[in-house]
């Protein structure tokens, strides 16, 4: 069997089984371990704090393309998709550890805007670079570590929603992916509506705050939007042995997207990556407590249920289930 | 100017420089930052504990050939080189995230082996295996974070070497490069000495309990031996501002690196790469107690001179400086 057969998620649930298996639950390391493998972040204990950490890598090729996306907004990304998981979980980020692969002939001017990039996302969310290293390779890559904290004892989890918690959104989802749309189709489109859609994609705002305010106020269930909301919400109920129900009257299509991809702009806010939203999960009165407590706007989609555990159902208008293409990214499913 | 004209370490010395120059100095993440950018680890304070985190890559093709190395022994270097360098802070290690990219058409039995080295690695060391991610790639990509933390309040730093300082390293430095060369041209030798190579190159074994003796006794300047002898005795000198002599006489050649690779031995143990020793620098004072106290062989290879910054000195027998063709590994220069 192929690792393509089972999928970015399979894989990974193979790993974990292993892993969970064959490691000795004697050690002080797994002990003190709150989250392994499977939320947004790994948590651990030392005294009274809990330290998070989360990795992800960026390939040229794979997951950008230098002729789309300039060496300042690489370096941005790369540190705010980090910092997003650190965000999903209500925790503050720390420190950055960087992991550059490049080829000899870029220019070490670029390697500069880069960092400068690195740096003044870092810098936003009061983080650090605080080490890396570099090697040589045919093509660019980028893996990122972020270190945080928990803001206090408590984390939010991919695990803790519950039967009947009404499921969230942060902003609006679709946007990054009406950004990448841009990037390659260069539509026309007024200069402050691309400028949104733009942003949205090649420099994330990670909802660090926003994850505090969340947890602060009794939420315990997220995951960021990196896959898409619908991937994300299959993979918060899968943790969770969960199911979930939401309604497309609900979904929040931001007004420029509906303006300018009317076909598929509810399919862009469903499926679409790398928004880094926080997507939430958390009974009615908390829901209530938060809106008048979270700046940004945010919406309730629909609802937990107790369904298979993974599965969310989709309802259009007319309260029919709608059955998508695709609900998000895998890295293999969504190549074959 | 190209990445490559400067090479891997004045890349590095840049980019400190940037992080250092641009980043407040007015977050908490930098005021509990102990090391940053430039040592074996970044350290930063929680209270009363300090926690260790350091991130390496493997890249098939520039690291490793699938032809000469098993899916298991990647897997168990991938965590072990790691560990190494928590093992040269004085540090125990706690958690690795293993970043992954692979192409969709590997076997999943593969991975399994890959995932059984690195939890053989990392349960030898007492660490476990505590997230990371799964991507798609061309070639094989490990990216590994290691995180731990300090024995005590204490580290061994790159940056403690004082003038005057015996320069002293654990085992035989070279056997790492012998066992590459066995894979590439299988000469014909004795299977246990074989072996002894072939470990030492497939499967090292970082030093964490020398580490914290070390530490425990008195020593605070300490460097793994990843690049070579002489390059990381350079990267300890630059760090610490001093300048070192080593002797040829005291270089510990292994009886069997000697008899089978007469010509080249003492060029292996000085500049071969990968044999994961610590190399470390104290007082003739605290080197004779640490004598009686490391259950490992070591040797005092030299001294810590007041010279040129950086700067690493070889005296043949007749007391004669030797100049080495290449010090070491460095990811640009090594290739030009």
């Amino acid at each position: 069997m192929k690792v393509a057969d089972i999928g970015e998620f399979g894989l990974i649930a193979h790993i974990a089984e292993m892993v969970k298996k064959n490691s000795s639950r004697a050690s002080t390391a797994w002990k003190h371990l709150c989250l392994g493998i499977g939320d947004d972040a790994a948590a651990w204990s030392t005294g009274k704090s809990i330290n998070l950490a989360t990795t992800d890598i960026m390939i040229e090729g794979v997951h950008f393309d230098l002729k789309y996306t300039g060496w300042y907004d690489l370096g941005w990304k790369s540190i705010a998709s980090n910092i997003s998981d650190i965000a999903a979980m209500g925790g503050v980020p720390l420190y950055a550890l960087v992991s550059l692969a490049l080829p000899g002939d870029i220019e070490v001017k670029d390697i500069t805007d880069l960092y400068r990039g690195m740096i003044g996302a870092a810098e936003c969310w009061q983080a650090v670079i605080g080490g890396g290293n570099i090697s040589f390779s045919q093509h660019v890559i980028i893996s990122v570590t972020l270190l945080g904290r928990a803001a206090g004892s408590k984390l939010l989890t991919r695990s803790s929603a519950r039967k009947g918690d009404c499921v969230a959104i942060t902003g609006y989802p679709g946007l990054s992916a009406a950004g990448y749309e841009i990037l390659r189709h260069k539509s026309r489109m007024r200069p402050n509506v691309k400028k949104i859609m733009l942003d949205t994609h090649l420099r994330p705002q990670p909802r660090v705050e926003e994850g505090k305010i969340l947890l602060r106020n009794g939420v315990r269930s997220a995951i960021d939007t990196s896959d898409g909301l619908v991937a994300d919400l299959m993979h918060l109920c899968e943790a969770s042995r969960v199911s979930a129900a939401i309604y497309e009257s609900s979904i929040p299509v931001h007004p420029f997207l509906a303006e300018y991809f009317p076909e598929k702009c509810l399919e862009m806010a469903l499926t679409g990556g790398e928004d880094y939203e926080l997507l939430f999960t958390a009974t009615k009165t908390v829901i209530d407590r938060v809106r008048n407590r979270l700046a940004c706007p945010f919406s309730v989609i629909g609802e937990i249920t107790s369904g298979t555990p993974g599965e969310v159902k989709i309802y259009d208008r007319q309260g029919k289930s709608i059955n998508l293409e695709t609900t998000g990214w895998d890295h293999y499913r969504s190549r074959s």
